[in-house]
């Protein structure tokens, strides 16, 4: 079973895998990328991943067969377990609970070849469906507490498979990041009663320097104290915390931009190897949060100097936001 | 001028190059890392470095020529700039001030063939004055908050050249995750009246198991809930809260444990990239905080997931501290 540990001085939860522990000759040699070689996410090959979660069929069709265009899977080597108590227990200074909680995997399409960037707006809103689908069924589940989803493109930002997928962490504890910003919007909440988020909507409208890309229901911008160069984030023009509780109008247009937003990513950096992460607010409470505004955070993977930044929280970036901004609104997109 | 931005939903402050702003294409072809040709931090080529800010010399000698055995140096490409007031201002909900502070490069050897796991204990002790003796001088600039001291070894750490040397930035401001261990300590010790380091280092002591190393006054262990595989802390044993603030005994004894884990993963990970970095107190007080507890991390790079982790602040690691611990402790070092 993995473990959750918890750091005592800064209290932020780790999963610590303890029954496949890595080897150090694990890390020193290492294998190259399967590249053109068989792939268990393409169709036709249902029975080489563990049993579909869910699957969207255009005309019904057998589970674990063809015919499918989204396909949610358990990962083959899943970071938690979803069997289990929680079972949270003491280690003098120390806190640990049971690794609980589930890790899938998101097939955004049956074709290899596919990019997410390069979807048709059909099926890339359909990804974001299965996004939704997944997080409502989760939220059943009384011993979870948030859902991670995010994707890892390219090798270089840390994806082990060549075909286009999303990933799904149930978790537990509410990771560190989703806190700081839960507890910072609602200290500016508290102090101005208004949405934080909302006002930086409102600002970038208005001075326009970061903007990327605009429709009626959502801004993509460049942030304006960016961690690491291009990053770029989508965010609702609509006041809502919880990305589950979006209307079929918004899912339509989120996918509009945030396909727009990949594609002058591509043209301008060469398709990056990038990673984004869906920030939305804790599942126990369905209602809406006055003080927070769920957004997701697009990174390109682009420098290597995340060591001391990563140890550090203190990060320093070549690219000022509005000049990336400039490149990517200029960018020549079909 | 760089600037400092903050992000007001977290309250992270990061450093935008506003001034050599890298365009798209000079993250897209990324130049080979030059082996072997010329290197401006041998000995013998010190006109080629911005001018000596200090350097330890056996028998004296005229400053910027050989005979050197540490020295210390601005940054060529430095990320702040030490002249210019701080002119904190706002832009909306956006808060900004002037890039300034220090970038310096600490020269840790004249030897190119060097590296600081393969140096004399007592070169490695001079590393260690070297950082001091710069804290001491910095701390007089009432504009400085916090000096960050670290080092990027090995391409994949994000190291530009191969010379070995440690780097310090001298900031306006506090590092995030500095900041959250102040406040994390603050609130452990207004509870328990103890510092949390203190009780750590005792538990490590008394369980063993994540115990890499230990001398009269200090400890090696890989922390319980480390967010990298073979994480390593060096953590006195003794309570002091500024690393500046320790005795010479006590930095006899750090180089001496720190080169030796450095040895240790050397064999153990076949010579991997890593960072460090040191925690200290922020410069302002000098008198010793009672909850805070200076210490060195060092973060091997093994693994390239760090794109999902980085922006969730969720970490998933394959090697339990334990078992990285054992292998460290087996090293056969000479």
């Amino acid at each position: 079973m993995p473990e959750l540990r918890k750091d005592p001085i800064i209290g932020r939860w780790v999963i610590i895998s303890t029954d496949r522990g890595k080897r150090p000759s694990e890390f020193v040699t290492k294998p190259p990328a399967a590249k053109g070689g068989f792939c268990p996410f393409c169709e036709g090959n249902e029975e080489k991943t563990p049993p579909e979660i869910a699957a969207y069929r255009v005309n019904g069709g057998k589970t674990n067969t063809p015919g499918w265009h989204i396909r949610v899977v358990a990962n083959k080597y899943p970071a938690l377990k979803v069997e289990g108590n929680l079972d949270r227990t003491g280690d003098g200074v120390y806190d640990k609970m049971n690794g609980v909680g589930a890790h899938e995997v998101i097939i955004e399409t049956p074709r290899h070849e596919d990019m997410l960037a390069t979807l048709t707006p059909k099926q890339f809103e359909e990804v974001l469906w299965a996004y939704r689908d997944r997080i409502l069924d989760l939220k059943k589940d009384a011993r979870l507490r948030y859902i991670l989803i995010f994707k890892n493109h390219g090798e270089a930002a840390g994806a082990s498979l060549e075909h286009s997928h999303s990933q799904l962490i149930a978790l537990p504890i509410i990771p560190k990041r989703v806190s700081e910003e839960l507890d910072g919007s609602l200290e500016y909440y508290n102090y101005k009663e208004r949405c934080i988020f909302c006002d930086i909507v409102r600002q970038e409208i208005m001075q326009g320097v970061r903007v990327v890309s605009e429709n009626q229901d959502f801004i993509a911008v460049t942030p304006y104290a960016p961690k690491s160069p291009f990053e770029t984030w989508v965010l609702p023009k609509f006041h809502e915390s919880h990305f589950e509780n979006s209307q079929k109008h918004h899912y339509e247009n989120l996918a509009q931009i945030f396909s727009d937003v990949l594609k002058r990513l591509n043209v301008i950096l060469d398709n990056p190897p990038y990673n984004f992460i869906l920030h939305s607010s804790p599942i126990k409470d369905s209602a809406t949060l006055a003080h927070y505004h769920w957004h997701f955070e697009i990174m390109p993977k682009l420098t290597k100097t995340a060591g001391f930044e990563w140890g550090s929280g203190f990060y320093i970036n070549p690219t000022p936001p509005e000049e990336a901004a400039a490149y990517l609104r200029g960018a020549k997109i079909t």
